[in-house]
């Protein structure tokens, strides 16, 4: 392994102990992963004992995965700021493997405060890049965009908005493999000046740089589903509102149907007729296909999968992850933003308002 | 009628030109809502003659309406600045019956951005209250519950916020029937330093008031349609995300739904059997019940009917109008503000931070 890894810089570091059923769900993920993936090679962080058990099952794994002891593991109860501290955790010394050069991407199921904490901490924000943010793939009518800020920042600037126009546009490039996305601010109203000012400003800055084309102004929350807009930028507080309601109405429209056809002889009847259909819309929608909430913008990737997920959702995730990896994401950040001052274009904006 | 009106002072002002098929559907809902509002009486400004012509088809109505003529109309491209110099609309002149203490609310089916400007500047926000909200009743698992702010700013202070809770608590007792309605704040988590400042400071001022039983705590969209809470308070801007991205949630499982039964001949063969589900489900969702987005915290209540509404829809608004007219509304919120002095909790509760 030792070879192999020197050999290929495509390596992901894995915290074994984050999640419900770990490390059983993350060995089975990377086994599934690993098919799509024969070019990734994995660092696992763990106790190794437990780990070792899990790869009876899978002896081929050992070609292209490498398990690192840690004596301690992150729970969900633990504060971030106790676990910045502690560097003999699975998900501490994972990232830092990430900090290190030894892999390009860290994926974990744990607590997600502390995962963000951490990879703060110890892998920093790209030169020029001035927050990061949390942003994953959710799917409309007829494909799937890229949403961020998802609630890493609860208030940005118009300069933080404008980042994130071009992580996402990166993102969208390769995940969703669009080659021109059409890029969104999210706000309630299509006229320019509907919203917050910060939003005016983040669109004049956008338009000033290399994504003008691309860029397609306001979208309004309803237009999402329609498939509008590939990447879809807001601040950390409203990406998370919108991203909550939507659960949360798919939930309650469900619950409703349920309800409602439990009470009726009739649909009971016409139901298995519907199975199909009912199969379909469950695969379509399926919430492990968008599994992976990815923290960019750090000299690193840090993913954070589902903590109840399954290992078909874990593989998905590690999947994802390998698209960036693949292509070099944080270098194609920091190449991309090596030619933009957006806080020269801000001070520029500013002059044009007063 | 004039000496109707002096007998009765639960009048209702409408603006009989507003939305896409009126004054018929103006005319036909006022005619609906008498069934369930015996007691109200409406104030009709608009064509005369084409009101008139309307009327034919219910000649009781002029037991409980009058017609005042206007000249002129409110278009749905007019801009909010030029609706406020021009006197002679029938969107102004009923607001303005409002003002004059004519009539206890107005409601339009037309131009949202007038309707918002006139009142503001007509009605003025009544005295200890900073700044109006727009609210509506939305539907969750087991009935149904009120939001506000949805639009009308799109920056609230703590201040703010906190009276919105209160008017809001109102809005719940007398439209939902709800004694001790739960009032919750809308927050992207349940911890208390989750979220905005400003959410937290509301809470804070929240708890310092009479409604310090009714409040919850912070309420995530997710938990919005369990029914969690009666009263969901947030900022418009916030507000207007979450409430379109309901509809457009809604509308995408449906059309994913719609689109993947089209493609199934077995679920088209199951498909009547579900129909009465389809039907029920419907009703229980059916806009029309929505209908009518509040404008309060002014001396006066001012209601918009959604432009494309039918008579039902436009009669559904009224009803919920007339609950707050016969409960004199604008009169509890006065009474209620008066022996909280929020102005003096914010410096309070800044103190305490400091």
């Amino acid at each position: 392994m030792e070879q192999v890894l020197s050999e290929n810089n495509l390596v992901i570091s894995v915290d074994a102990m984050g999640g419900d059923n770990s490390p059983r769900i993350v060995v089975e993920g990377i086994n599934l992963a690993h098919k799509n993936n024969p070019d990734i090679h994995f660092l696992l962080f763990g106790d190794e004992e437990k780990i070792s058990a899990d790869f009876k099952r899978f002896p081929q794994m050992k070609n292209y995965c490498k398990i690192i002891h840690t004596p301690e593991f992150v729970r969900n109860e633990d504060k971030p700021s106790q676990v910045i501290r502690n560097k003999n955790t699975s998900m501490y010394m994972a990232i830092d493997a990430v900090r290190r050069g030894e892999a390009e991407a860290v994926i974990s199921a744990g607590n997600t405060g502390a995962l963000m904490a951490i990879s703060k901490m110890l892998l920093k924000t790209i030169q020029r890049i001035h927050r990061p943010a949390i942003c994953t793939n959710i799917p409309h009518k007829s494909g799937m965009c890229v949403m961020l800020d998802l609630g890493a920042n609860t208030e940005c600037s118009a300069v933080n908005l404008a980042e994130f126009a071009i992580i996402g546009n990166i993102l969208a490039r390769h995940t969703l493999e669009i080659e021109r996305p059409r890029i969104a601010l999210l706000n309630i109203g299509a006229e320019e000046m509907k919203g917050r000012e910060e939003i005016h400003q983040a669109a004049k800055m956008i338009k000033s740089t290399h994504l003008d084309l691309n860029f397609i102004g306001y979208i309004e929350p309803h237009q999402i589903g329609e498939g509008y807009a590939d990447v879809i930028v807001s601040d950390g507080f409203t990406g998370n509102i919108a991203l909550k309601t939507m659960e949360g109405t798919a939930k309650l429209i469900s619950g409703l149907l349920k309800g409602t056809i439990k009470k009726s002889i009739w649909a009971k009847i016409g139901l298995p007729f519907l199975l199909p259909v009912i199969f379909t819309l469950k695969k379509r929608m399926d919430p492990r296909k968008y599994n992976g909430a990815m923290f960019v913008g750090l000299n690193g990737l840090s993913v954070k999968s589902h903590g109840g997920t399954d290992s078909l959702g874990f593989s998905y995730a590690i999947d994802n992850a390998s698209k960036l990896v693949r292509q070099h994401f944080v270098q194609t950040i920091r190449d991309e933003v090596e030619h933009v001052d957006l806080d020269e274009l801000s001070q520029d904006i500013l002059y044009d308002v007063y």
